[in-house]
């Protein structure tokens, strides 16, 4: 599992950071945060396969956030996909997807599900839950919680052999679950396998200023991805426009014990953001600016 | 005046190529010939300044040739433009881009003007003309000039002096189409000025089946941009998609008696489109292959 940032900047891009648009790898899906203008250009010059975007889960609908979907769909449309497109985001999100699909001479020829949320939605797949809070930016807004289901316990093959099993397909079995006979005996899952294990939890903040709803939502997250947009001595206007200054995403990491921080939505304004990681890392030791094309990957616990 | 590449690659973008946009400047105004998803970015990364776009002129609206407006657009309005924005287009233009503009939350707060253009039409403005015919794509779609006025003949120093006028604002008088008094002597400005000289003529394709309308429209000019999505073995197919090949390219250029031919919209088939560069240079000596950020000076003649 790994995050990918594909656009790390926030209102309008520069030489060296794309608009917000964050990609989540897992198990083959790839799940974009945000689909910035630029978006598609920027999977071709990752390590990712744009093809495998298969969620798209918008914050809110400024444009720095969303105007990549048209240019996406219509790419995947010539490259032959079949499978559906899956696209969430706040109240509008069915409305405004729709518009940009009647956009131009273009009818995808697979189908584009949309989703409204809201604020407390959960949404169950099959490996992992979306979690979704409101977010407090200036037109409505969210942010996102992916949880990994709880994973089953790490197999110890060194028991089972102890135990007289011999490695094939009752290994299987017993990681799949089930009990299997050796001889006179019964041994059972537990017996040759670790406590289950925590899924991953990844949280995604969007736009926002500093927000008790998103720190609750990001309790004990392996990564937390946060609007960073300003420099301390800039906290006031971060807070007119709706932002956090990093600072402010380094107590939410902290208070929330995230185990990584990262910045992002960092403003133009800033050739260099090494200020903004410094300020941060003075109350949240784990703390990086997101660069464009930057990939973390999310061990197991 | 000069030439900057924004975007050479057709379809989709590549690691090498964003999609169709080519910037013309001029004395201070850009003018875009399309301005596809990602346009604003490469402006960004250009030696040109996007607030100084004054007029896009869109050749047909599939995806790749119109995705960037919105995005160029808000990031105008974050950097408090109040000029006018031009959009000219084929037929549904205002249409469009008022949908366009319908997108997320955000209202301009500087005018856009949109124009539909027909096969023939002729908007003349202070120092050049842009003229409009169709190209011969699957959709409706135009091919555009842009020609400058005649402009003044070369004012030649020497001779003015040699009559007895002193530098200064007798000169500027001279140089701005007026006769001047020297004792006895009326000097008109054709003493000392060379012939008017024609203006420069740039003319861009857009996605198009060679064509002799654009050939026409394209007669004597200083630089043509022209399609040539794919190499001479595809034509069939550069033709059942609206398109043409390489040498279809050159040939338009030769037969039109252009000073230089670019080549774009490349297919992202090619990782090196130096193969389509050698099979327009056997027909047409003054053909290049376009690359993102190229730029070229398009000198007086």
């Amino acid at each position: 599992m790994k995050l990918v940032f594909l656009g790390s900047g926030g209102s309008w891009p520069s030489k060296e950071r794309n608009l917000s648009s964050v990609a989540l790898k897992m198990n083959g899906e790839i799940i974009l945060f945000d689909c910035a203008e630029g978006t598609q250009r920027q999977l071709f010059q990752s390590s990712l396969n744009f093809m495998h975007v298969d969620k798209i889960l918008i914050s809110h609908f400024h444009g720095d956030h969303f105007l990549g979907i048209p240019g996406l769909i219509q790419s995947m449309y010539l490259n032959d996909r079949t499978k559906p497109l899956h696209i969430f985001g706040p109240k509008g999100t069915t409305k405004i997807v729709g518009g940009i699909l009647t956009l131009g001479y273009f009818s995808p020829t697979f189908e584009i599900l949309t989703q409204d949320l809201n604020d407390g939605d959960e949404v169950s797949f099959e490996e992992y839950t979306l979690k979704v809070r409101t977010a407090d930016h200036d037109i409505p807004a969210l942010a996102y919680c992916i949880e990994e289901h709880q994973r089953k316990g790490k197999f110890h093959p060194e028991k089972a052999l102890a135990l007289g099993i011999e490695e094939g397909p009752l290994f299987r079995k017993l990681q799949n679950g089930h009990s299997v006979q050796v001889g006179d005996r019964i041994v059972k899952p537990e017996d040759v396998m670790g406590k289950p294990r925590k899924g991953r939890k990844i949280v995604y903040s969007g736009d926002t200023r500093p927000s008790k709803t998103i720190e609750d939502l990001a309790k004990n997250c392996d990564v937390l991805v946060h609007d960073a947009t300003l420099s301390d001595d800039l906290e006031e206007k971060a807070k007119k426009y709706g932002h956090s200054s990093a600072a402010q995403a380094a107590n939410i990491a902290k208070r929330s014990k995230a185990k990584v921080l990262f910045l992002t939505h960092i403003s133009p304004r800033y050739d260099d953001a090494q200020l903004l990681e410094d300020e941060a890392k003075k109350i949240f030791k784990y703390s990086f600016v997101a660069a464009d094309f930057l990939e973390y990957e999310i061990k197991l616990p």
